[in-house]
């Protein structure tokens, strides 16, 4: 039977890899990764360099699948549902090519395949318009989220309260979450907890987490705001973009 | 100079284990275990069982360190203090005792350090009381809840959505938060959810996540949380106790 398995591969290090992904890795016959343009070719290299690291065979292939082009100016999700569908076809067509029957294809996830990741969502789309659908198997792998607690050396949650993991988008609209709830922002790239000054929040700030250009900025929000807009935009123009993630706290609030 | 490593290792399988978390594990010189009584020493043998498999020096220790008696029937956040202070002592005379000065020691943790666990604060607490205080490194760990979405096959998100990690008893005391948002339980000794049945909610529970016997129930929340119960109670006569995690999702809404 065909597999298809999603491996977390961390972000930034090749260390955060875990045993059972490269028990994964050396599974596989062929390894795909969506060309996201020449901006992220970064990040293709990265998954290459996992391989060399850690794939005992050294005749797999790393197939690029194109990437469609995205209705920018379409609705938010018929967007994101048109371009979905543009990649699956595009998937479909390259699993078929490359990986024999009784084999096994693999996807190297940034982070954690479970977390703001759309490649379950495609390849679960592709497979549905396959005759031999293959299983699905998916490896969990470190999220920025806990690589930016572990570098602040902080827990994500206060006692026994929760975390809100959102997108910059959300959090403009719907501004902070009740006193006790720890916000963690991703896909943010505006920045909007700008929008969020004068409130007493504390953030904890990272980019690039994990590999050798790693910034930590934490304090209080309107303290450090001006070195976090400069951080990011340093490593803007350094790498033409940034992929960066920050936890949020409201002043703590008198214990009753 | 002395250190102190929080090493997440996943839970369950020692698969799980990141090649950061290998190397941490070789640069220490103890290891040291909270003692949370006979109805975890599971917990201290999938510790021991880890270092069996990934350490490469024989002679490293497992300490575990006493567990104070908690006061149950004070108040939540007072009670978890004094349990914390009483433990961060013990940890500080065990640290002197087994680690050398350029030392390294070290905790195994269950899961990820920053996700509902208290070794940080605890070791942060007992650091503020000594002279020649070690510098902590974390290193993250695949938590349950990253367990709970490959295994079911799920993001934890919905696109573009928030992901509210949260408690059984702030469950019960908040209900279910907004449209869209997926709400992951953990630390729910009561499970909390049967108190939200007729909402049409839907469930992704597991139990004894990565381990040998681990259970997956998904599907309507009313339809399957007889077969939940049923399950929970089944692992918690095996065991003497259950660690089960699970994500609450409302029915879809209509997009607009």
């Amino acid at each position: 039977m065909r597999r298809i398995l999603l491996i977390g591969i961390g972000t930034g290090d090749p260390a955060f890899v875990t045993m059972q992904a490269v028990t994964a890795i050396n599974a596989a016959d062929a390894f795909f990764v969506f060309d996201k343009g020449d901006d992220k070719a970064e990040l293709i290299a990265v998954r290459q360099a996992i391989l060399d690291r850690y794939a005992t065979r050294k005749d797999v292939s790393l197939i690029a699948i194109g990437n469609p082009p995205r209705e920018t100016n379409a609705r938010y999700l018929e967007g994101v549902d048109a371009w979905h569908e543009a990649r699956a076809v595009l998937l479909r067509e390259a699993f078929h090519r490359h990986v024999p029957a009784d084999g096994c294809g693999a996807f190297l996830v940034w982070g954690d395949p479970a977390i703001y990741d759309s490649t379950l969502r495609v390849v679960t789309r592709a497979l549905a318009g396959m005759d031999d659908a293959p299983e699905i198997e998916i490896v969990p792998g470190i999220s920025s989220i806990q690589i930016l607690a572990a570098r602040h050396r902080i827990g994500l949650n206060d006692i026994g309260e929760p975390i809100l993991v959102t997108t910059g988008r959300q959090l403009r609209e719907q501004g902070m979450p009740a006193p006790g709830v720890s916000v963690v922002v991703m896909l943010d790239g505006e920045l909007a907890c700008r929008e969020l000054l004068g409130q007493g929040l504390t953030i904890y700030w990272g980019a690039a987490l994990g590999g050798p250009d790693e910034r930590l900025i934490a304090g209080a929000l309107d303290d450090v705001i001006g070195d976090i807009v400069e951080a990011r935009a340093k490593l803007r123009k350094q790498y033409g973009w940034v992929m960066d993630t920050y936890l949020l706290r409201r002043p703590a609030e008198p214990k009753t």
